[in-house]
């Protein structure tokens, strides 16, 4: 193991890590939303609280400024926020 | 900001962010025993998912093993229960 870490490998991962996230609750959206929402934002509320706390040690480390840290997270919510609609708007229309 | 950081100072930020967390649950514990205990269990659990991310991202960036990352986590979980026998003792000690 080196004894330092390369800031783009990093910045890498936390990226990864978004994308995981984005890729769980794409897949999972129609399961929690046939249930019901409050079970996708718990689920979502708990992963973007995880990002979170990962970008904080990121920012600490110096891997990032906190306005970048703070521009992921608000992507990831945003995106996160997306497919919570599309997953309601999917259901509403087969309500219909 | 450099291009990479080193191991020294990402590792020393991990362990802060743990002793924060027992500082904070330590403070907390008992207001938090006081009303109901699954109030601390929320809080630690929460906080101690937001340190295994932080670990696991710590992990892939090459920071630590997993092995140590695990040993972090669970030190700060017996830490924690430890703290909420402590406070849950000091509760009895008051009713009696």
């Amino acid at each position: 193991m080196s004894e330092t870490v390369s800031k783009q490998k990093a910045l890498e991962n936390l990226q990864k890590d978004a994308d995981n996230i984005r890729y769980l609750l794409k897949k999972q959206r129609s399961f929690l939303c046939l249930t019901e929402c409050p079970a996708f934002e718990e689920v979502a509320d708990t992963r973007i609280y995880g990002f979170t706390c990962e970008v904080h040690f990121a920012v600490s480390c110096g891997f990032l400024t906190l306005a970048n840290g703070k521009k992921m997270i608000r992507e990831l919510e945003d995106d996160l926020d997306d497919i919570r609609d599309e997953a309601f708007r999917g259901q509403e229309g087969r309500n219909e």
